[in-house]
């Protein structure tokens, strides 16, 4: 079985080679921007490996993964547009260094290469990889519309904020997944399974970006540590303090998620504090093993090998574990 | 064979059956909204008499007609966020009547959307469709580029914008003509020629609607008479008159496409006089003629039934010959 770092490195020759561009150039530089701009990869990586755990091939899959990172490349062009991001991944964003209008268009086109990117699959998967990525692309948007619906509510359940979460980020992993069974041609069965799997997976991958985002170590969290709480966004950990805090430090975070204090500093540690004392903090670790560990039960029913499963619950603890 | 008012009746009755959505309603809403707004819905009439005239039945052709339209409007919603344009059809734009962000995300579920409907089509059809799709989507979105990279360059030439207005426009009226053949099974020389013949009429149409917006009639155009001379856009006839016109015009010309009165009055009563007395109008109403005769020679040599023939003759006939 290859390493991540062999799959990543495949895939990132794959998008070199694929994602030359002619003119309008106003069009692609900034697709290529993008997507030059690093980033795990975690999603291209689990297509090409789910491709191989079903005994397809990664090879096959380079296309498909693409197409599934070219999509979140898409989404985060035109977040980043709705969240005013000056910053991704520590550089300009799109409508920075370009503009409002490179960035909207050239996020439509980068939707319509995605798909093109299925077109050389043959009649049995064209049909299915393109239903199943519309099905995803639709519920992403639909995730990213619930998370601009929350941002002006004060009533966000914790079961809303999931299924938010559920669109907006764990489909696509699950959706990544499955496109490698089904192009390995795995019984459907079996790649509905793997779409479960992906979809905890996400679940936790999520819920962990948000725990990491407040609690993770300044020195190597590559991010500014706290930027969810300066941005007031109502994410788990904040719903769960909500939840379990007493009264008045309830009012009290109410209060600072509802300011934008020029100096944050005491802000985002107050924040912390509750989240560590109310119990949301630990709450949230709780989940994220929980889903992990769903994600895991499923794995023990699909019928792949033992090296497969393997390297699919190493993926898993490597999310789950990570600092960044 | 059925009257244009039959086929757009038709036409709407899918639309309204088609497009009920649950929530979230800020993502739908603006979606129903757009589409409500009425037009002439030429693209989509074109796909269902297309597929009558080709053996096939304006039935199944539905749902490909359906996704062609809400392309065209999604590709309305984001470009007029890229205008900063306030009205469409007279009417507020998405953008006015809820934000720019619903516009954006509203725009991306269209695009995405208009995929989904093709997903009823056998397995056959399905992925001609959707690649026809995906290769016209993609030249809207270059030719969307080039309009946006003229506004900024004084030296576009006819061959260029025509290229450009081929695009952004035409392409997609050969497509939708080309889905109605698709649908009926039609040869694929047969469905390349219908193409051809709609990409001429795509053409003439465009052309056309620059030759209205200068000279329509006010009291039946429907907009307003003069808008692209007063948004200083290089449409056909003032690339024509830069060419034609004398030295001290062609200096006049330029100076008044690159000034934004108060008052536009003049503005525009200047530069139709120039239009018309360089040879620009005349030579505009002549490539209309020329781009219909084009599309009517093609339209010859396509094996249909007389019939059929005759009411695509009538289709642009009406089209070449229309005041609004």
């Amino acid at each position: 079985m290859r390493s991540l770092e062999d799959y990543r490195a495949t895939f990132l020759a794959h998008l070199e080679d694929r994602l030359s561009f002619d003119e309008p150039k106003n069009l692609y530089e900034p697709i290529q921007y993008i997507l030059g701009l690093g980033g795990k990869r975690l999603r291209p990586i689990l297509t090409l490996m789910t491709a191989d755990i079903f005994g397809g091939s990664h090879k096959e899959a380079l296309d498909a993964a693409l197409a599934v990172e070219v999509f979140h490349n898409f989404s985060l062009v035109h977040d980043d547009i709705m969240d005013d991001a000056p910053l991704r991944r520590g550089k300009q964003t799109v409508h920075e260094r370009w503009d409002v209008n490179t960035g909207i268009l050239s996020g439509d086109a980068m939707l319509i290469l995605a798909y093109q990117l299925f077109e050389g699959y043959d009649r049995d998967t064209f049909p299915q990889l393109a239903k199943l990525f519309s099905k995803t692309a639709i519920e992403v948007c639909e995730g990213q519309q619930h998370d601009v619906d929350f941002e002006t509510r004060n009533d966000v359940t914790i079961p809303e904020y999931t299924r938010m979460i559920q669109y907006k980020t764990a489909v696509l992993v699950a959706a990544a997944m499955k496109m490698g069974a089904i192009i390995a041609k795995a019984p459907e069965v079996e790649a509905e399974k793997v779409y479960d799997f992906g979809l905890n997976l996400g679940l936790a991958f999520q819920l962990k970006d948000d725990y990491l985002d407040a609690f993770g170590d300044p020195e190597v969290f590559g991010k500014q540590v706290g930027g969810d709480i300066i941005e007031n966004k109502k994410t788990y950990l904040y719903l769960k303090a909500i939840e379990l805090a007493e009264a008045h430090k309830v009012q009290r975070l109410r209060e600072l998620f509802a300011s934008r204090p020029k100096s944050s500093d005491e802000k985002v540690a107050t924040a912390k504090a509750i989240f560590k004392e109310s119990g949301a903090a630990q709450a949230t670790l709780d989940a994220i093993e929980s889903y992990t560990e769903k994600a895991f039960s499923t794995l023990e029913t699909i019928d792949i090998s033992d090296l497969g499963r393997k390297n699919l619950q190493d993926f898993g603890n490597w999310l789950m574990n990570r600092v960044v």
